[in-house]
């Protein structure tokens, strides 16, 4: 970005989000920039990352904001082949698991406290309820949104692997992790190989996803054909098959085969020891 | 940051994170700089945001990772002082959220979604899983804390406010939510009062949260008592009252009154049209 003037590159950085309906021009900065410019890759180069960058990511996961700092995540770098291939092969052969030089498991760790809870002799009435189990997910995500800002600052490039939900039990078993603990996502950090093509992704409008005092979806009816058009010229460009965004939405919501496992989850996460009442 | 050389400023702000048990120094940038110095602020000054800055900070959010890009969240701008009362009430009287110029609620949206397959005539056979209600969550904090990040980046600090999970169909009234949407959190921005405290709260040793090929709890016993003892002296010099991490924990996890309310989600959430099967 740095050889274009700052106005052109936030124009340059709004258009390749949105296509042609931008929103208006706010203010700006390089760390923006940065945030405006991700896309997830599935290709990398086998280049090790620099001594020291795991810890640093982690360092910028654990500084976003966790609900009443309980900190109720954890994570797991795995880097044994063995391992990932058998991690790849839950996730539906995602070589790029395998690939990565730097693969990361974020765990709901509701285990840890639980500890905290025996050593202390109090029972905690609060693990077996919903929103406990969502403050889980919740803090692991804002942590691990921090680790992708912070890899891509240094020149990484990352995906997040929701298929370890594939199957929750194997996965748990894999990584050795206490009850009441399962991984939520992965997450393939490396240097992004430049003989994958790595765009962009349009998103949907902002007319559709912003409201003002009181949700309203009346914009969404006019916004969605134009958005469509964008994700069709956008999987012509990059991928092998040419689809609108609702045909995709369509294919990954309608049939229940299209979840691969996880419409077991909770049967999966009981057995894991979490109680989501 | 600036006027210190790289190499302090990068010891510095793992200090400020984690006390005297750093970890190994790795990598740097200036946006992990920026990640590093995250603090959660309560005290705003009453000075408006620029204008374009809710653009610049939902376009950000749009620019995280969505599994397989169905975007299932949205955001809601509030302004209205009647209804930023009502929102501060319903978060137990948290008067920043009356105070900060721009309140920005959060929602996991599978009504957009929905509607979608109302218009299609399409069956979405996945919609009242748990593992789809955790990825309308996952994407709505993954989006949230690239706002977060990008406000922080132009001066702006915030605090999330999870206490709208105390009663999320008075929130979900108030603001006009769809059936099969809901305000996960809350997100408070503006500029800092600089007379609040706002220091940068200790973490967890990475010995205790971070983990090699498998997960090890054997740290966390000697782990403790130092963070213990930091989060005593962090809160002698920046709150009321003066406890240690382990006691914090106690009162949040263990008393079913310290949820608040929100140990009835799953039913408030049925009533919000949401099947978490």
């Amino acid at each position: 970005m740095d050889s274009l003037a700052p106005a052109s590159a936030k124009a340059d950085a709004l258009r390749q989000r949105y296509g042609a309906v931008l929103p208006p021009a706010g203010p700006w900065s390089e760390t923006i920039a940065g945030l405006l410019d991700h896309r997830s890759v599935r290709g990398f180069l086998p280049d090790p990352v620099l001594a020291g960058t795991l810890e640093t990511l982690i360092a910028a996961a654990q500084s976003a904001a966790s609900s009443s700092n309980m900190q109720l995540w954890s994570a797991i770098a795995v880097s044994d082949p063995a391992k990932k291939k058998v991690l790849a092969e839950i996730a539906g052969n995602q070589k790029h698991i395998e690939q990565c030089p730097l693969y990361i498991a974020f765990i709901a760790d509701m285990s840890r406290n639980e500890r905290l809870s025996q050593a202390e002799q109090t029972t905690f009435e609060n693990l077996p309820y919903l929103e406990t189990f969502m403050v889980a997910c919740i803090d692991a995500a804002l942590a691990a949104q921090n680790a992708v800002v912070a890899a891509q600052s240094l020149g990484l490039r990352t995906v997040y692997i929701g298929a370890m939900r594939n199957d929750p039990v194997r996965v748990a078993e894999l990584l050795g992790l206490s009850p009441r603990a399962f991984v939520v996502f992965g997450l393939c950090v490396g240097y992004p190989d430049p003989k994958a093509k790595n765009e962009v992704k349009p998103r949907l409008p902002q007319s559709t996803v912003l409201h003002h005092e009181r949700y309203d979806p009346a914009p969404e009816a006019a916004d969605r054909p134009a958005y469509d058009a964008a994700m069709s010229k956008f999987s012509a460009r990059n991928e092998m098959q040419t689809t609108t965004w609702t045909q995709r939405v369509l294919n990954r919501m309608g049939p229940l085969k299209s979840m691969n496992g996880r419409e077991k989850m909770r049967a999966a996460l009981a057995r894991l020891g979490f109680k989501i009442r």
